[in-house]
């Protein structure tokens, strides 16, 4: 235990004395760890489908297609349950979409409908309600596979053998036909994750020959105005084909001069939808190669063509999983049995899907603007959703993929630049912002890089940006928070998670000042990073939503989640989000003892059903008393114990929320993945460690659930993280060394890491 | 008379004797004799407002704004006659908008609305039946005046002062607003020539800083997808804006965290319009430049860049002025009279006015495929009306204009490269295909290019687009036709046109296989040149709509237009047309004096009403007898007494209607303008000659109206019409020389002129 640490006469461990050394990194067989379909039932919003990693195209099934409004304009809440498309008590497929979201918290994307079929041409997707409605087709989890880069599914109502893989930007699938002479590939450009009357803005469709099919569509939704083109190829000749226009408009220009339904090769509306007939044999295999553009038709062509010129299946799919092998192998665990292993990579497995590449290969991509620009010397990412992924998952990358997130941070300023607020990303989303959730974040995830030297963007451009970002004062109450130092809830809901959020990134924006060299902006920064105290009452003792008058809200429940000055969170847990001050939080809350104990009454405290009830996204599963893990504000609460007296209770927390939040199960994750956030967090934990200030270039140390771990890390160093004594009831640290010399110290720097070196936790079933 | 001139002893004009030589093209003050408002009464679809010589911004004012539609669902005639947005009766001014076709018998375009106002604000244009319902102005016809590369007209609700002017891509605003703190521009994405629900597929907004907007709009319609890029800058910073979604859709993934109408500087939808409000000193001039761009908002920034840096309108007014008199002075006429000037150099103005160039100025523009391309050696033009202007607009372009004329071309072969169809441009639309009319008349316009030698266009590849295009089996029974020889009536109306039509087009396409030096594709096409002869029935000696089945369709009327085959047209006018083998049609026809006495019928049978009631395009005052000079079937007609023995008939004929049909008044155009045919018809005759048959390389002779006309070529050189004995009564032509030389021939050619020389008219009153 760690509290007895600093007391320790260290004895060294000959373990840790082995010398880093610069290795060439093995690449390990992996992916046979991960299984997709962990958090595909209830709340996990992860997809099954096949992915690349980083990859744009993310090929996956659809097993409900939902209207967001009820018949009587209510809100569907089923739309929320298919932020991913999947869910894995439905029996029934409609298709196989190119776009996901990981784990997020709403519904988008599900671009590009693909389904086989047989027999008599049906031209509705059906509903699940209705059986034998649509073209849907019903499939078992028995003849369903997934891996990384990989799903296959046999449709059983047609009889037809699904397999998908996908390169970065083209889905591949393969379709195994019976014998028919009415086999159709349906083409939906008007499907959608969720749908709803005026979502698709326009659809554009060209049968270029007898093999290629390009087109786009636009749609609006949580991104306003968001474009996908496409290119489709066919493995053998269309042979008959029609495009229906679902949404006629009143006036047609083409004066009626063709059959524009059956064999006539453009067509542009509001909804299109295309089949496309076959003949096969027994098994005849029709694949279909599907690449994606955010800049063009040509632009997909091209993408196509360089990411998968044959028809090679087995060899597309053996190079995606080969890039699986090579990203998982960056971390090789050991762990006490297969079905940790499993969670482990699964869990870095889910880190890898956002944000995604959204350029061409041509390194095009459409910007913020909707202008065409090039990313120069950077690749493009898109799909930021800050408010999560700042807290450990940018870290996380910073530590594993430092390159890549380096590329991501240039994608951030190219957002910024191209922004009519010059503001950074706050929800970055297929050349749009959706402003989702609270707070600057991206100041985070740039100080992360800059104050670890992970990126080449130079500090005072850095600060510009994050300086404009943390001023566009018409933005959730920041002209409020600027002038006042708090956002008066009167003013704008939520006020007292965006002071505490604002606070912290004011703080990320000190440390780039600091980097940049600027004394007067580390100054402005500084102070504004002390506006929590704003926003605590001394009389409650808690985080309080203020009023423009200075007085405090009445009607104060520090347990509600919902107008009480809280997002995702209530005063209980949201309220001690100081993470970089928390030593004079924890004076102010009363000293350490006392914070201790509310710490104590956090993860014991059973709520009430009624906080609960009004969350769509939280369940009894995710909480632990008031801690509520399913949500990303108190991710570090389990660290905070470091700062106490008590730092073995961060090691008791710790080591509970890896093995009852995170199963090796299809309803294995507590609450969404939150865009990879939630397996961050999970795979952090497990090496040990847990970066409760990004930003710092310092993790809080908690106990580790691996046995061993390497990291390679790009640099061509590793980091090894030694456990002795390991064991599920080992749960506590009772020595720590450093390269072999004792660890006095419960936070490990990215330095030592990058570095390479050896860390060894010596474990102990007592504190 | 011509029919005397084989038999005359020539005397040889000293005149006609001046050698000619290469010179420097003199520039005139010519727009003084240009009045845009002609046409712009009833029928001639033209419009008043400012352009540079074929602009992509045509700004000019709306005077009425259209539903399409009526609220019984029924077609609104209105849309027709608003074509061009402005009508000269009306006394109301909607706003100024940048894009128009010129004297199109269909409506469309009308993009980005500016309207100034003054008071309290108003958002809704209102409607011109309710005074006082929306933003509209009055104004007077006293208070307006127009002229090539200018418009100026007083908005008397708001007493202001408009005044409007443009280069190629920028239009410029002036308004001179009284003294007010509530002065407004309106800025409307959602206004069009002809409005109707679905017809705004989507518009963006952006506020990118205090006197810069950008932004975009998709619309539907004629042009089944078309995204037209701006950028407007204002004079003085805006003060307070406001942007309304007018349509607002069940979901905004805003989260409504912003107030969106009010200074918040993006908004996107389906139909926006904005306001932005200043404070003005009696005559403060608030300027705007407003630049389009087909290819994105950047784009749109750097042409308003490149084209007008400053704030200079008479410097912008005076370079546009310029570069028109400059255009004009290719043809300097000494004519009767000033009002038979301001019609010929109205005339000349309208024939510049389409195509328009399309591209920004770095050569980037929309390919009907909707990519970007850059045009690479050439400047890309859209607005190609070509069953209109491959009969006289395009050969007249070719002989003042041949580089102009043959980027035009590589325009029409860029658009047969990114056709679905593979085919070149029927009605090139802004990056689409309209399909109107009937015919592939691009191969005409290739053909005249070609064998004039006036463009770098590959014959052989011309070859390929022209074969590709006149195969396309699906559109408008070109199938049939191959096959058959004829469209059948049964199969596709307008059947007989359409043969006629597609058999001219083969001739061209024949010699531009000429040119190619490939003879199994010329005796393909001469063949196919000849399908004429299948409609062509002996009993009845007209051309008529035949069956599939080998028969004459029954209940033939040929003096109807409708439902007998013809389209714009009747048997007696359209089914003379087989320019590439009138010798023979005449033959066929019962020989040159039963021709002839037929033509005669054309000129002097009065038709029924019921023939014109249901022509939308026609009235008595574009008809003489059954000749139709309001629609292009008939150009060519008053030449085919050439062929006859009645070749002052030519003459007569030709002169009459150019006295008749092209007055120097605000109704003088008889019919539409149709983007510049009608127009180059005038053209052509007053200079006493006229593209019979476009690819021949040869115009057939008529009767000159100039006194003098002198056209200055490309190549340096100058042609030179002179007359003796010129008078309005001294319509037949005694006597031709050229160069000096008695001129025995009813055809002058393309080569001769080219040479540079002189021909000379004597005139006399009598045959």
């Amino acid at each position: 235990m760690y509290r007895h640490l600093f007391l320790l006469i260290l004895s060294i461990s000959i373990l840790s004395c082995a010398k880093h050394k610069t290795t060439e990194r093995p690449v390990k067989e992996l992916t046979s760890y991960v299984n997709p379909l962990i958090g595909t039932k209830n709340m996990g919003h992860t997809f099954p489908g096949a992915t690349a990693p980083f990859g744009m195209v993310q090929l996956s099934p659809e097993t409900n297609l939902v209207l967001m409004y009820n018949n009587d304009g209510s809100y569907n809440k089923e739309t929320y349950r298919y932020c991913s498309g999947y869910q894995y008590e439905d029996s029934t497929i409609f298709g196989f979409t190119h776009t996901h979201f990981s784990g997020t918290g709403h519904s988008d994307l599900g671009d590009i409908l693909i389904m086989p079929t047989t027999g008599k041409l049906i031209t509705e997707p059906g509903k699940i309600s209705e059986s034998g409605s649509g073209w849907y087709s019903y499939f078992s989890h028995n003849n369903e596979q997934a891996s990384p880069g990989y799903y296959s599914v046999k449709l059983s109502s047609y009889n037809i053998n699904a397999r998908l893989t996908a390169s970065e930007r083209t889905g591949f699938h393969q379709y195994s036909f019976p014998h028919t002479d009415s086999a159709h590939i349906i083409l939906d450009l008007t499907s959608n994750i969720y749908n709803y009357d005026g979502k698709n803005v326009w659809t554009f469709l060209r049968v270029e020959n007898d093999t290629l099919v390009t087109g786009y569509r636009i749609t609006s939704g949580w991104a306003r105005t968001r474009t996908v083109y496409f290119a489709i190829t066919f493995s053998q000749p269309i042979e008959n084909y029609g495009i229906l226009n679902l949404k006629k408009l009143p006036y047609n220009g083409f004066y009626r001069k063709f059959d524009e339904d059956h064999n006539f090769p453009e067509r542009a509306g509001k909804e299109i939808r295309a089949y496309f007939d076959f003949s096969t044999m027994e098994d005849t295999l029709i694949m279909l190669k599907v690449a994606l553009s955010p800049v063009s038709t040509n632009g997909a062509i091209n993408n196509l063509k360089a990411e998968i010129p044959g028809w090679d299946f087995e060899k597309t799919y053996a190079n995606t999983q080969s890039k699986w092998n090579k990203e998982l192998s960056k971390i090789d665990v050991e762990m006490q049995d297969r079905n940790h292993m499993e969670a482990f990579y699964t869990a870095l497995y889910h880190t890898m899907l956002s944000p995604i590449i959204y350029e061409d290969t041509d390194g095009s991509y459409r910007g913020l603007d909707q202008n065409i620009y090039t990313s120069d010397g950077f690749t493009n990412y898109t799909i930021f959703s800050l408010w999560d992924t700042y807290r450990a998952l940018h870290p996380l990358l910073n530590l594993i993929e430092p390159s890549r997130n380096s590329d991501m941070m240039h994608s951030m300023m190219a957002h910024q630049n191209q922004s009519v607020h010059k503001a950074l990303p706050v929800w970055s989303h297929y050349a749009n912002e959706n402003w989702c959730m609270v707070g600057y974040h991206s100041v985070s995830a740039l100080a992360d890089a800059i104050v670890n030297g992970t990126t080449d963007i130079n500090p005072a451009e850095a600060l510009k940006a994050a300086v404009s970002s943390s001023n566009v004062t018409y933005y959730d109450g920041i002209g409020d928070y600027v002038k006042m130092g708090y956002v008066p809830e009167d003013h704008s809901g939520s006020s007292v998670s965006k002071t505490l959020e604002y606070a912290y990134d004011d703080w990320c924006i000190a440390q780039i000042a600091l980097a940049a060299g600027d004394s007067n902006t580390y100054n402005t920064y500084k102070k504004r990073s002390e506006s929590y105290r704003n926003v605590y009452n001394k009389q409650s003792g808690y985080m309080q939503p203020k009023l423009s008058d200075g007085s405090w809200r009445s009607n104060f429940d520090p347990l509600d989640t919902h107008g009480q000055g809280f997002i995702e969170g209530n005063a209980w847990n949201y309220g001690l989000y100081v993470p970089h001050s928390i030593d004079t939080m924890i004076t102010m809350m009363g000293g350490k003892n006392t914070f201790s104990a509310h710490l104590d009454k956090i993860f014991t405290t059973e709520i009430d059903d009624k906080y609960i009830e009004k969350n769509e996204d939280i369940t009894r599963d995710g909480i632990i008393g008031n801690y509520v893990h399913g949500n990303e504000p108190g991710h570090h609460i389990p660290y905070l114990y470091n700062f106490t007296n008590d730092p073995h209770k961060t090691q008791e927390r710790v080591r509970m929320i890896m093995e009852t939040m995170y199963t090796n199960d299809i309803d294995g994750l507590c609450g969404n993945d939150d865009a990879g956030q939630m397996s961050a967090w999970y795979i952090f934990s497990s090496l040990g460690f847990y970066p409760v200030l990004p930003g710092s270039g310092e993790y809080a140390l908690g106990s580790p659930l691996v046995k061993k771990a390497t990291i390679y890390l790009e640099n061509g160093k590793t980091f090894t993280v030694n456990t002795k004594n390991q064991s599920p009831e080992n749960i506590y640290v009772k020595n720590i060394t450093l390269n072999g010399t004792e660890h006095n110290s419960l936070t490990l720097s990215y330095k030592d890491i990058m570095k390479g070196g050896n860390i060894v936790f010596t474990m102990s079933k007592g504190q």
